[in-house]
C-alpha cells in the first residue's frame, strides 16, 4: 500500500515543486480540473490591471502600437511554439479552437481540391470532442466533403485512397487517451492525406513535436493547460510548407498583409499571420500570455519532457491509489494504462453514480469532473481527473484518493444535493 | 463667432454631462477617438478585477455557471438589444465582427441559394470597411457569388434583379456619412435582396432601428462606441424570421442545441444561440458588460435619441468652429453636412499634411486619428475626430479646434518629428 508519507517523499524529491508558487490556488481545494479550466498564474491580476488601467486607461488608442497588442497574436504564438515542436513565426494566438479548427481544415480542403481532387473524405475518431466534429460537419456540407467517423483504434487501417485529411484530437477529451501523433501522421502522409491535430489536451500537458512529426496543421487550447483564464484564445499552427500555399476563408483584416493600407482586395499576409482574421481580445490575450509563461518557467528545470515525467507519475500514482483503496466499488479504469497512450488524466467510469460522486468530491475540495456516457449506454459516464503537473503535488493525489474512497465508503454521492443536475463544462 | 464661454455654456446646460463621470479619462487628454477605441468606464477595473481574482481565482471551474459565465454572450446581447432597435433573445455577444459577418453572410447566401438561386450578387459599397469587404470576397468565391462594389450613392439605383444581399456599414468609416437604414432596407426588400448591416459606428452612437426597418441581419462592434475595451467581443442579430431557418458554418459547440450532452452530431439551437461557435473570452467579456452599461446609463436620460441630439450638436460645434477658425488651412469637410447622413465623427480632408496634423495635435494631447486616402488620389488623406456625447463635452470641442488653428496657423505640423509614419489602429 503507498502511504501517505510516501506522496510527501515524492513531493520532497520532485524537481518541479517551487513552480507551485506561481499559482494563487485556492484554500482547501485540490483542483484536478485543470484539463477543462487552468488555474489562475500569481501575475496575472497585475498585468491584466496594468491593460486595463495603464494601457487602456491612460494609453487609449495609442496602446496598439505603444504597449504592443496589435503584436500580441504573433508574439503570443512565438511562445506557445517551443511547447508543441514548433519555430517562432509559425503559430498564432487567436480566436477560439472551434474557428482556428475552421481556417485549418478549410485551408487543408483546398489543398486537398487543388492537389487531389479525387479524396473526398475527412476521417476523424467517433468520439473526437463534439465541436471539432460540428465544424468539419459543417465545412464538408459547404465543400462537398464527406465525414467518416471511425473508432479511435481504427485510424490507421482506415487510411484508404479516398482519405484527404485526418483529423484528430491527440489527448482524448473524455479517455485520456493519446494518439501517437507521429505514427499516426507517417501513416496518413503514406496514405496520401494530410493530418490535422487538436492539441487542446496536450499543449502544456505532454511534449509534442509537430515539426518534428512533419504535422501539417494543429489546434489548441489556451485555457487549459496553458493556464490562460476562461476562454482564453486558441491558437494555430500551419507546417511552413503549406502556410503561404491556400487561403483559410476568415480573410479579415487581421489576415492581410498590410491591414492598415485598408486596399479594398484582400492580400493573404505571407505565413500563419493569415490564420488571423479580425480584432482580438486585448484583455484576455494579456491574462493568457501570463499563463504561457507559467508552462515556460519549467524550461530551465527540464521542460515538457520534465512535466511530462511528473505527469505520468502523478495519474500512476492516482491510478495505483484507487485500486489500492477503491477496489470493490465498481470503479473502471477507462485511461490507457500504457503510458504512451496516456495523457495528463484519468478517467473511472462506473454504471452509475458517477454525476454522485464527482459532486460529494468537489464538495469535499476536491475538484474533478463528469462527463456523460451515451444515451445509449455504449459509451459509460465518466469521473474525470485532470493532473496539472505545474502545480499538482502528491500529497494531494494521495488526497483526493483518500476522498473518493470515503465518498464511496460511506454513500454519500447517493445525497439528494449531489444528484441535481446542471450544466457543467 | 463661437466663444469659449458659449461652449462652457453648452456644457452647463448638457443633460447628459454627469455622464462623463462613469469614464477614467486621462488628464489632460481631448479624446476625440471614441470611434476607434472607446473610453474606459471606472466600473471595469473592479469588475475585471473581480472576474480574475474571485470569480476565475477562487471558483475556478464552477464560474462558468456560478458566475453565469456561461450566460455572458446573451446576456450581453440582450443589454445590446434596446440600443439597436433589437428585442432580449436576438442578440448575441460573440467573438469579432468579421467572424460575426462571415456568419450571417454565409447565412443570407443560403437564404439566397434556397430561395431565389437566380441571384448571384452581393453588392456592396467601395469604401466599406476593408474588412467587410475581404469576408465577403472569400465567402461569395466559395459559394459562386460575385461581390459587386458600387460608390455609396449608387446603391439603391443598383440594386438590379441579381443582388441576393445588399451588405453596408450603416456609418462610413473613413467619411461618418450615414446611410439610411430605413430606405435601403425597404428598397432592398422591394428589389427581392436581403439586408446586413454593420452596425460598427452605429451601435451606441446613432439611433438604429433594426426591427422598425425590418432589416435581416446586423452585426457590430463592443470597443468602439460600446466602450467595451481593446478587442472587445463583438455582436450578431438575426431577425427572428430569419433565424431558425438556416445554419451558420462556424457550427461549434457553443450554438449546439444541447452543448453539454456532448453528442457527435450538430444540432443548432433555437434562435440567434446559434451564431455562437466556440468558448468566449470572459476577461473581455465582463468588461464589455461595464461598457454597454455606460451606454444604457443614458437611458433615464432620453437614451439613444438624447445622445443623437447631443452627438449632432457636438459635431455641429466642431464643423462650426473648424469653419470659423481655420477658414484658408486647406481643410474639406468630408462628412456629410445634413444630420440624417451624418454619423458622430467628423472627418477632415487636406491634400497634404494630414498625419503631420493628427500627430501634432496628438502631441497636444488633442487625440483624433489619421486615415490614407487610396494610393490614386482618388480618395483624399483624412484627419477623423469621433464624438462620444457620453463623455466629450463642449469645451473639449472648443479646445480641438483651437489647437487645429494652431497646429496650421504655425506650421508646427510640418516638424519631421511628426511624420514619421508608424501602423496605426
Amino acid at each position: 500500500m503507498t502511504t501517505l508519507q510516501d506522496c510527501r517523499t515524492m513531493d520532497a524529491q520532485d524537481p518541479l515543486r517551487e513552480l507551485r508558487d506561481l499559482f494563487a490556488l485556492p484554500e482547501g481545494v485540490i483542483y484536478l480540473d485543470g484539463n477543462s479550466l487552468g488555474v489562475l498564474p500569481r501575475a496575472t491580476a497585475q498585468r491584466v490591471a496594468r491593460t486595463v488601467t495603464d494601457e487602456w486607461g491612460q494609453g487609449l488608442i495609442g496602446s496598439w502600437n505603444g504597449a504592443g497588442w496589435f503584436d500580441l497574436p504573433r508574439r503570443l504564438g512565438d511562445r506557445i511554439a517551443p511547447l508543441i515542436g514548433a519555430q517562432p513565426g509559425e503559430v498564432v494566438a487567436t480566436d477560439s479552437t472551434s474557428i482556428n479548427l475552421y481556417k485549418v481544415l478549410s485551408a487543408a480542403l483546398h489543398h486537398a481540391q487543388a492537389e487531389a481532387p479525387g479524396r473526398r473524405v475527412v476521417l476523424s475518431e467517433r468520439d473526437n470532442f463534439p465541436t471539432d466534429l460540428y465544424i468539419a460537419q459543417a465545412l464538408c456540407r459547404d465543400r462537398g466533403f464527406e465525414l467518416r467517423l471511425v473508432d479511435g483504434a481504427q485510424v490507421q487501417s482506415s487510411l484508404s485512397t479516398d482519405v484527404a485529411v485526418v483529423m484528430l484530437t491527440h489527448v482524448n477529451y473524455r479517455s485520456g487517451a493519446m494518439h501517437d501523433l507521429a505514427a499516426v501522421t507517417t501513416a496518413a502522409h503514406h496514405a496520401g492525406a494530410l493530418t490535422i491535430w487538436d492539441l487542446a489536451h496536450s499543449a502544456g500537458a505532454v511534449p509534442v513535436e509537430l515539426a518534428g512529426a512533419g504535422a501539417d496543421f494543429a489546434v489548441g487550447c489556451g485555457y487549459k493547460y496553458l493556464n490562460g483564464g476562461p476562454g482564453a484564445p486558441a491558437f494555430a499552427w500551419v507546417h511552413p510548407r503549406h502556410a503561404d500555399r491556400f487561403e483559410q476563408p476568415l480573410a479579415g483584416w487581421w489576415g492581410h498583409a498590410a491591414p492598415f493600407e485598408f486596399t479594398p482586395h484582400y492580400r493573404p499576409a505571407a505565413g500563419i499571420a493569415r490564420y488571423l482574421c479580425g480584432t482580438q481580445p486585448i484583455l484576455s490575450m494579456v491574462a493568457l500570455e501570463c499563463g504561457i509563461d507559467t508552462v515556460l518557467a519549467a524550461q530551465p528545470l527540464g521542460g515538457m519532457a520534465a512535466l511530462r515525467r511528473k505527469s505520468l507519475a502523478l495519474t500512476d500514482l492516482f491510478i495505483a491509489l484507487v485500486e489500492e483503496r477503491c477496489a470493490g466499488h465498481g470503479l473502471a479504469l477507462v485511461t490507457p494504462r500504457e503510458h504512451a497512450r496516456r495523457g495528463s488524466q484519468v478517467c473511472l467510469s462506473r454504471t452509475d453514480g458517477a454525476y454522485g460522486i464527482v459532486q460529494a468530491l468537489i464538495a469535499r475540495g476536491v475538484i474533478g469532473d463528469f462527463r456523460a456516457g451515451s444515451a445509449d449506454g455504449g459509451t459509460p459516464d465518466i469521473l474525470r481527473f485532470g493532473f496539472t503537473p505545474l502545480y499538482t503535488g502528491f500529497e494531494e493525489v494521495w488526497h483526493a484518493a483518500d476522498h473518493l474512497q470515503q465518498v464511496l465508503q460511506g454513500g454519500e454521492w447517493r445525497r439528494p444535493e449531489f444528484n441535481r443536475r446542471h450544466a457543467v463544462t
